[in-house]
């Protein structure tokens, strides 16, 4: 019996596997398709959640970059684009390829690209569109950037890293910033484009009144940047930052011409636990899962699914099954490929082959762990949409 | 100019980049050309570890089964049957599907498999090769797998997988472990193959005597296990176990007949840790870095690189950088991108660039964070191979 097959913009054609499929194994387009570990995304929730933070920045009159590092998705790209966002953040080269590859604008790549290959690769893509930005903190790798720009024969568009903090990048001061960026205006083949200061340390600030405080300190940081740089008569552009966690701070006023969000998205575990505002639940939901089955179930107390270490990232909260009697159960890893769930008392074990949706623990390397995001609303399996930016880097030796 | 190509068994051509390469980037098989963050394979090491296990093996009369789960690489495992072993061990369907495909014999799937479209899978692969057995540790599942295995006309080799205290999966007492092989034994479409008994709670004990002590005791076990199966006219053709970390314990006689080690392939920060046997060394080398690049200089007493929690795996170790001034400097994730090392008292910072390699935390889910190792002999790039077994899962919907 042929089965139909899902809607899908994969571009691949299904594997022998699908072709052959036959209804005991799930009817056309039911969830039970999925074969585990697998990452699921609740459609609903995740078309809320874009919609949502659009509405968010179009009333407060601010931009969305939102970040690829999160979803590392073309398509998901496409829909924040179609949302009104005004182009795509990247932490990596290899996102900031295939995104343009893929069509998206405004393409802003978050961290610094020292080695002269990556440098190259930047400058074939700036060529190639004219419309994708860097960001520096150094004055060498300015100097790096204007002579790859000169040998291209284009203009490449440079932001100031600034420091919030975090110490991971950016310039240290602001007389740093004032000079990296007259050092970018001054040269022949880069624009100043503006200040991208981002402060990954602030965005799980888990109690609101300490986010708050802990952001407008950066704030001012950044509002300090801005006034030099304006009195230098290099009033910047773009002033670039903020995440999920600081949004609603950022969007209500201060530096930033636009936000940089990525996790709103699909939102995690760890984002769960951050308090919100004083009385106000997230307006975002929970839309990413990992689903898991149940694949043995003799050691008392205690069931063992194929969620492991390679399924999830480590650095956040554990998983969370998300609904059923196993709801708030602890899930310990046990090994790269299996999780240890902890039957709550008066709990009954699972059956054998019982799938079980967890709440991702930190959306961003979880995603980073599959090739694919499988679309469901309700029980239907609606679409797969490919990972399309995971796991390029290093495939091949390059320049 | 044309860029001569370093030697790829990828199957796939290199993409416009690497035409396009020039010297300056790296001259023609240069180190140089990697791009970081990046899996590096010390081939010589590398070499070392296959032949030195295999070595270890052969004298102790004991069959070497290695697992694939560690480099989830059909050109890895390839190499491993041309050194002696007589099959691969395979943690997931995705990783045999991929090892059956390329040739290899003998896979073992380590892991139960329980769902209908797994199992559908898993009897599509023994019809084509007959040459596939796996773990099995329940009644349910033996019934499912011998019914599959008559709608598909073939006969399953099955093994009977033993709990040794890690409680993951495996039958729970040797009496369930008989009456399990009594079963499949009893089943017209399945063969009792041997006993799976794999404590991977013990491989990483770090004091030889404990590790000797908790192994003698899981060994007691399934001598247990094996003697009263021959009571009962099931003498189990393969006992199959242990680890890199108890694989001189278990070669030294006791009840296994084939070993399961993996991860002396390459090593990593965890095994390091592990003291070997007393006043012995690893006779196994460390062949397993990431490489990754300084891309911030500007905070003082620190440098940040460019791999982060998705470089790197997080169950393990920090990333320990292998040689040179900044040997063992402290390393600490910043983000998914990024990591920081704190400078050491009186080490200069590294300049804007610099390529360091760290030795792998934990080296199988490492791994499974890239699509490709590169091989080097000292300073030259010789080599590109895919983790071809890697990602796979869920790439779209099957049975």
């Amino acid at each position: 019996m042929a089965l139909m097959q899902p809607p899908t913009q994969m571009g691949t054609p299904m594997t022998d596997h699908d072709q052959s499929l036959s209804a005991p194994f799930g009817t056309p387009g039911s969830r039970a398709l999925i074969d585990t570990p697998a990452l699921v995304l609740d459609l609903d929730a995740f078309e809320h959640n874009i919609a949502r933070m659009a509405e968010i920045c179009r009333t407060a009159g601010v931009g969305l970059r939102p970040h690829a590092k999160t979803h590392k998705s073309s398509i998901i790209a496409r829909k924040q684009i179609a949302a009104g966002a005004i182009g795509i953040g990247c932490a990596t080269l290899d996102e900031a390829e295939v995104m343009v590859a893929a069509g998206l604008p405004g393409v802003l790549i978050t961290s610094p690209l020292v080695t002269q290959g990556k440098i190259a690769r930047l400058m074939r893509l700036v060529a190639g569109t004219g419309d994708v930005m860097v960001v520096a903190d150094n004055p060498e790798n300015v100097a790096a950037l204007d002579q790859a720009a000169a040998a291209a024969g284009t203009t490449l568009g440079v932001l100031v890293d600034l420091d919030l903090g975090q110490h991971r990048t950016g310039v240290a001061t602001v007389a740093d910033g004032v000079r990296l960026a007259r050092d970018i205006a001054d040269r022949r083949h880069l624009r100043f484009a503006g200040v991208q200061a981002y402060g990954g340390h602030l965005q799980h600030i888990p109690d609101h009144a300490g986010r708050l405080a802990a952001t407008r300190a950066a704030d001012a940081l950044v509002a300090e940047l801005v006034a030099a740089l304006t009195e230098e008569g290099l009033a910047p552009g773009i002033v670039t930052g903020a995440g999920t966690g600081t949004h609603r701070i950022n969007a209500g006023g201060g530096p930033f011409t636009e936000l940089q969000a990525g996790s709103y998205t699909v939102m995690d575990a760890e984002y769960g636990d951050v308090e919100y505002a004083p009385g106000e639940a997230w307006p975002f939901r929970q839309a990413l899962f990992v689903a898991v089955t149940v694949v043995s179930t003799n050691a008392p107390g205690r069931v063992t699914t194929d969620g492991g270490t390679k399924a999830f990232a480590l650095n956040g909260p554990p998983p969370r099954i998300a609904a059923g009697p196993l709801a708030g159960a602890a899930y310990a890893f046990s090994g790269d490929e299996h999780g240890c769930i902890t039957l709550p008392d008066g709990v009954a074990a699972p059956t054998l082959g019982t799938v079980l949706d967890c709440v991702v623990p930190h959306c961003d390397p979880t995603i980073a762990h599959y090739d694919a995001i499988h679309c469901v609303r309700g029980d239907r399996l609606v679409d797969v949409w490919p990972v399309d930016a995971r796991g390029r880097r290093a495939a091949a030796p390059r320049g």
